[in-house]
């Protein structure tokens, strides 16, 4: 079911669709036989509204895929994440609103550190402030022959880098190595239309080894992940909903940009405070994404009590989201984390979904195994957005 | 999620995944309300197993559709069988170690009784022993015109017919009816690129009924299931994986074999000789199949008892398994092959995965219901593969 079949379908309704993400949700038991960071943490309110909710598994791309951010949104914004592809460093320049031409290369930098035989010694430049990351990255900001760089600081190591000229395919390879002991990787160019692009960021990345030269820890960079703007059907369009984003972080406030939801300013960067950010704006959208990260986070700092900590937060923020009366409320998440794993895993991801006609399942406990009983199955994620237009009456019948 | 996609993720690592496939696993129970063959087995390690594992019910091709050795087995190999069509005629070639030229077409051959009016009496000719079956295939090998006829026992009647020459095509209807009681059909090419081989066909089998004569119950041949070699991407490739084949039965050595893998020798025919083979090469390889063949025998004889045991002869060989520490263990079938029906059946196969991150659903049982109830869900059996090597830790994150 591709996207133009179902925006042939969508029609107008005064409904609202309230999707609550939690980074890395799904999880797994410390131990054979224990239950997983969801199924510990005390969530009555979660649970009460799984009660009156479908639950379901969300596959974000396939059996057994593991994903990074990118697709893991898309999924659930309702993309098909293998035919709809981000590059790391278009989240990343978008995240932190730089304005990109329809030419734009963005690509993810890192500052990092280099000994002097040339072996990078942390990827990660031991985290430099970000206030620290500014400054060397305009030393960075450049032109060569007729392309300019701008080298811009997402936070602490992280960089977004746009390459700006013509010419410049992004079918290239990257030059960080993706772990720590082995020297950077040069660039190389994957297709003919790509070798300007390859020559000019090979220069880029040996100048700024010499300006970087006495700047250890960030004496070097390293980039990967080359694109242009994807330039994806816009959300809004598609599915005939005025969207908003509320995210703290920078790459999933640019995802939500990438696919034209308007991202709203948060005071603060506690959960609360996104809980607050849609309380204000609630009469002005028809659709909320709320993205929490802390989930993930923990996760993949292996902190088990922390995640069922942050969930637990979460289920104490439900009720402000449920005072608004929402039509549709989707808790789910865009990959599993498990703190016992550190890292992103491929097993599906626990979901409900709430609505007044919703085919309730009765059962009154949101987590995995819960979940692995639900009527939704193990379901793709995209289909979770045709699911939640259906109960907000946003779909007209097929073959009328 | 074509195989492209998936072998783009493969990661090497040092772990082992062994997948024990009884043919014909799924069962049906007596009388409604009873219990399924596998419900009926006392199998106390696999119901041990599947308290760790997640349980599903597996779908060769799709919902209904009930399938034969070949795609059954393409599919829990990861192939999608739709795509990946094997005639059961390069199985049979393929099986008895036939070296195969690119231009060769292989078909599937019966003895066959006949009366004086030509009618079949009897499609397995009586099931001639192997031994009488080879002296009468020698008689028919020949060659006509610039094309060389092959014939080749598999096992009793049935026979492997290879024919090599020049500008054969494979678009063509067998001369097996199917059933007795009626004469044979002539071959016929459904495309012009075949109809050299269909008169040459036609003129083989005209020759072999003159030749056999005198032969009866052995005294004609019939044919179906043209086709040339596949050239299947290959499984080791594919996955990443130093793969072996555990089987007694040509068909599934052939399948085996045309997908890469290496076949292994197993002194003996029984299931115990097919473990002691997997202790024995238990270093060498990272992936094991090691097929069953006896449960689907059972089945199409509708011995439901005899299926039981089988089954708990399997389950009784399963801790000797185990004791190698495998990472990832599959339980699974090819189809279902329940006992009440004497034939292969639609219904979806009980499948158990278990492996240290597996999220295991905590049923402590093995059986058609039991695995209704797992976290797989009902899926299709191609998926098996990716959510395996996931569990391997082989898939590296899409999107990065």
């Amino acid at each position: 079911m591709d996207l133009q079949f179902l925006q042939d379908l969508i029609v107008p309704a005064q409904t609202k669709i309230a999707m609550i993400i939690m980074d890395g949700l799904g999880g797994l038991p410390l131990e054979p036989g224990g239950k997983a960071e969801l199924e510990t943490a005390r969530t009555p309110n979660l649970d009460a509204l799984a009660a009156q909710s479908a639950l379901g598994l969300t596959m974000p791309v396939g059996p057994g895929i593991t994903v990074e951010s990118g697709p893991g949104h898309l999924s659930i914004f309702g993309y098909d994440p293998i035919q709809y592809r981000i590059g790391r460093g278009m989240l990343e320049a978008v995240g932190i609103d730089f304005e990109l031409g329809p030419n734009d290369v963005a690509a993810r930098g890192n500052f990092c550190a280099m000994d002097a035989a040339g072996v990078v010694t942390d990827r990660r430049a031991g985290r430099i402030p970000t206030q620290a990351s500014r400054e060397l990255a305009k030393l960075l900001t450049t032109k060569i022959d007729d392309v300019e760089f701008f080298v811009e600081t997402v936070k602490e190591h992280r960089l977004a880098i746009i390459v700006r000229g013509t010419g410049l395919g992004v079918a290239l390879t990257g030059s960080d190595p993706l772990r720590n002991g082995v020297p950077p990787l040069p660039v190389r160019a994957l297709k003919s239309d790509s070798e300007k692009t390859a020559r000019l960021v090979n220069q880029f990345i040996k100048r700024a080894r010499s300006l970087l030269a006495d700047k250890h820890p960030a004496n070097m960079i390293l980039v990967r992940g080359f694109d242009h703007h994807p330039g994806f059907p816009k959300f809004p369009e598609l599915f005939g909903l005025r969207a908003a984003a509320i995210a703290v972080n920078s790459t999933y406030r640019g995802i939500a940009k990438l696919v034209g939801m308007q991202v709203l300013k948060v005071e603060g960067s506690a959960v609360a405070d996104e809980f607050t950010t849609l309380e204000k704006n609630w009469n002005d959208f028809d659709f909320f994404y709320l993205h929490v990260k802390n989930t993930d986070l923990a996760g993949e700092d292996g902190d088990f009590a922390r995640k069922v900590r942050v969930i637990e937060e979460v289920d104490a923020l439900l009720p402000r989201l449920l005072a608004l009366k929402p039509d549709v409320v989707i808790v789910g998440g865009d990959h599993s984390t498990p703190a016992v794993l550190k890292s992103h895993s491929w097993h599906p991801v626990p979901t409900l979904l709430y609505a007044k006609y919703v085919r309730a399942d009765g059962i009154a406990e949101f987590g995995e195994r819960a979940c692995a009983r639900g009527s939704l199955g193990v379901l793709p994620a995209k289909d979770l957005m045709p699911i939640a237009l259906a109960n907000a009456q946003r779909l007209t019948k097929f073959g009328a």
